[in-house]
């Protein structure tokens, strides 16, 4: 029946899509030409939201239950390497509004209030999907963020912060690392004795060094002092517990010494996969960081410090949010205790065939 | 009224945008994951496409009547450098695609058939409107590309293959550049003559280059007897003719004069955004090339060199189309006509003053 | 004579630049593979810093005295864009040394100690050119960035500081437009109430917003009350100059509203120019902070929060520079100020004509 | 002692690398601006070109002899990512260069003859170790590309087309895939039906496809033709070895079965690293005719279809290099027989362990 071919227009639903343009300003009796660019830009973002949802569900039900499945480790690592590509583009698609002038924003500005870019409930969803934590969400006045929605979205809201965020998945398939209980682990023992060498030349280096004054040779002795105490509390069930509990940690002390194995043996065969992926949440949180970042200097060409259209947010609030809303900060906190390769302990001969490809070992 | 207030979901039409996107896989019971991906990325495609529509149309009907208002061309400049932004776009967008996996396209591929990109009626409308020449787009077979459209779309097709196109209104603005004819005109003979001192080198170059061999010094001097030649056609009306009937000139020999002016005095002040828009013209066709060949490579990695779900392309087509689909080529050749800064003729006084600002000369 | 041939490898002079790598790794008898990228990437970034300076001083020339000559205004605009064009580079530049883990890095790393990019004099160059504060720049301990460096380049440290900056000169420059004292200059005035009528829209919206709570109100109000004082200051001398005093501002108050005048009416003709000059210095400001935030970023992953090879600075130093280090604020905080399109007051006839082109008005 | 202490600028021989320009045009007498930018760019394309080598060569020795470690997959395929970082910014780095106008490239480019780029032997040296062949080159006349070398070049350049290339190594590794030869090894046969049937199914859909004309079809169906005869010759050696002989194909028929198994069970964790591999020789190959491709365009941009200052090469010459200089093209090729993911055939038990992880299976 040729009434049912498919066509590239059908298949697209290119008459809705096309159709879903209305330009306030044209409503309102005098069209302003930029107002176009104005829509179409917060579509694609929209629909670009809608892709990077379809794959974080994905990972998300792929961490589900007590084991993740093997092959399923390289399909999460396509699909947040996707969510990834996608991030660049959005940070490279403020590149194309920046081609507004505020003059003729300002012309259309008025009837959009009070919509704003604060309502996108698919951007609410990635972040709490990913895990942001709802009460370091930085706030506006006394409100919560879901109480510029609308009820209908509210629900969607507040459905997505009960569920379990990448965040908590990650944490829980963290403290699964089978290799942290190997045998006599002697090789922890190295490792530590290796970042103690480091930081203890850095110290030395610091004392000794006349180039600095004493303000700065003070304030480097201070940070060190820090960076210990942050590190003893990795291997001291204790210490690590008052960490979380003032809230400086999130990240549960098992599931940190997981992340730190990987990070220190990526290149043992069957750690690679893990490490990129680690690699990646770690990329997420800056690419969302700049991507803020970039839309604050926009608002701020096209604003200046006035206020948003919603009435509310605006330059000081989207800087805010830009310094404040990492969530995968004390995985990228690990790089502090990375140390050198040749100080790396190698590890028990047993251990190293577990790493391996059956090919090699498997004799 | 409540109700009657702006929402970010109402102005964007999400409800509608959100609820386009139905997988054929699933609609045949099997959910391929990346089929989505394929879908959005296709509808943003279109969305973009809506957007440089609308910027072509209002630059073309600026460019429409025998004048183009002075603070036009300035408006002509920044929306044509819009498009510019958004072809970079549609480039980059293209390695999100290449994150599927051909296994992975293959498993929904036959579902689309016949649908095809080739459908795409927004895409031939701003080749059109840009100024394909119908008669040189790339055939496959004997047939138009629109007796692959509906018949709807057909129609829509044939009326902007009709209407003026951006290339014959460039065309018409060149040919009234006024300072071709200004007075005496001797620095059209002293360009003349730097072109051809240039030319000369060249050819003596050649001719006592003792690092290369006859073969090569004959095809060079074959070339530069047709750089030759096409030259000295830019100042003889029948000898131009002639270029143009035989194909190998498509834009008026006045108004390639008119580009040439433009290019040469590139830096006085009334010519310096026609100079920037003739550079823009040339940047949109090599964009449209780019992005052709960039196509190309992702449908050789997808399906290598079968053909297209149209049943009909494939790689072999897009590769044509990427060779040949320049329109503003004659504008882009002038570069081997352009001669050093130090030979450039000076601009006799009057003239020079007719190009600068009133607030230098006017008083 | 054959042997006076100029060749690629003369004229580049790649004897000495390829045979300029030398790795300390290998001095130590241990070659560590990725210190040959180490060092190759810092010399592409010392010979980009080259031609930076190169630009940054012609320009500089260019705006010494009293007056820019305006064929000059092109050549200025083209050579900040070619500085723009380096910059974006230079940030992309970092994404190929993040090829190297920190593992890697670490273990040449100590060989290093002190050196420091912190040393690098061309850097401070073009920072001192700019017009960089030397009372603002953040400082380690009590220790002025040129105590880092050697004496003979702490000479060209402090050369570069007293001599004319590109901050200062554009600040003349500015002072000098010449339209600001056009005659009656009512239009100031509707501007003046074009811009009160914006803010006070903003206050009523913000006062009548059912949607925030009491604090975000107050916040919001504050926020104008300052945006008022700030834009009032803009036309009473004794008002600005407090400001200045206090270092909220830096940019004189003749110079600002030579600028706003500009950003204003830059779609006229003699102002397009000077326009995308004033659009450019604010890119360079803020690509030169991006660079900051990417080679932060970049230092975090590859030692965390300790201290540079230096021995001082690291990732709480840069940090900071990242937010201090701005140069032309004052000219991007005009945003605020800037009014729709269609509340821009219309020029006197006499003063449009001045902005024009002769050919236009000349008759 | 102090004057041992190591610094930035010594580390880095800035004193010898930031006295490396000396611009043709100062010594005659009369200084263009932008020549310092045409040495600097290529002085930067120079020193990325000897990273580069650093990171192939490093490669090339860790493919020598008949076993590549385990563990150096891991660090090709980082090196080889490496080498596509520096490939994608020496494409963007051409914008930069484009900063610059034909005017004034005319202005210094006669005092540069014969100099070319064409002379760079690192360059050569790059595509000799990928491993261009060398009767493919594009001449230009009857002559070698060494022709235009200095006796020590050329001698440098002989040297690395007689060396194993990477193109050499990476076959014979590739002949070494062990799963090919896998006991019963059913499943080549069900992947023949596989493809079979795809291809049979795209002829299908060809001969009963109404809208194409006699014409296209009898094209299409030609093309099928032969992707069936290149297909079957994949597994009969007296076929491959007359594809081989036409110089149809340059990869051993050994080689390339290997590295179809690959891409098809890219999935399977021993295979993911070798996968990558592949993937980036291909997209090595890409970016370096993107790179000829740009850099064609620049060229046209800058002096039209005139000839280059090497008195021989230009416009012509680029552009066959860009079409015809690929070297991993029968690995690219490979995609036209990839099939759906659910059309794979399953491997055998036995089989799919020696793929995995010892920790999978080793128990």
């Amino acid at each position: 029946m040729k009434s049912e071919k498919i066509s590239y227009k059908k298949y697209l639903q290119l008459d809705k899509l096309l159709n879903s343009q209305a330009l306030k300003s044209l409503e309102h009796g005098n069209e302003v030409h930029d107002e176009m660019l104005f829509i179409i830009i917060h579509q694609t973002y929209e629909l670009w939201f809608k892709q990077i949802l379809h794959e974080l569900d994905s990972v998300i039900d792929m961490f589900k239950g007590n084991y993740v499945q093997e092959e399923n480790t390289g399909i999460v690592v396509a699909r947040l390497g996707r969510i990834i590509e996608i991030q660049k583009l959005l940070i490279d698609q403020v590149g194309i509004l920046e081609t507004m002038t505020p003059m003729d924003f300002l012309e259309f500005r008025d009837l959009l209030t009070p919509a704003s870019g604060f309502q996108s409930i698919q951007f609410r969803e990635i972040e709490n999907k990913l895990g942001m934590e709802v009460e370091k969400r930085v706030r506006f006045g006394n409100q919560r963020y879901d109480e510029h929605l609308e009820s209908e979205d509210q629900k969607v809201a507040l459905e997505s912060e009960k569920n379990l965020s990448l965040f908590m998945l990650i944490e829980n398939w963290l403290e699964r690392t089978p290799f942290l209980q190997f045998e006599e682990f002697n090789f922890w023992k190295s490792y530590q004795k290796a970042v103690e060498q480091m930081i203890n030349d850095d110290v030395e280096r610091i004392k000794t060094n006349n180039d600095i004054d004493d303000t700065a040779q003070e304030s480097s002795l201070k940070n060190y002092d820090s960076i210990k105490k942050t590190y003893e509390a990795l291997f001291d069930e204790n210490k690590y517990v008052k960490l979380l509990t003032a809230g400086h940690r999130r990240l549960s002390q098992k599931a940190t010494l997981g992340a730190l194995f990987i990070k220190l043996y990526r290149d043992e065969p069957i750690l690679q996969l893990p490490h990129r992926l680690l690699t990646q949440l770690v990329d997420m949180d800056q690419l969302l960081t700049s991507w803020r970042y970039r839309h604050l200097l926009l608002v701020f060409r096209m604003i200046g410090v006035k206020i948003g259209t919603g009435g509310s947010a605006g330059h000081g609030y989207l800087k805010k949010t830009a310094e404040k809303h990492s969530i995968f900060r004390d995985i990228s906190n690990l790089s502090t205790y990375i140390i050198p390769r040749s100080s790396l302990p190698s590890l028990p001969e047993k251990l190293k065939k577990e790493l391996g490809f059956y090919y090699t070992y498997g004799k």
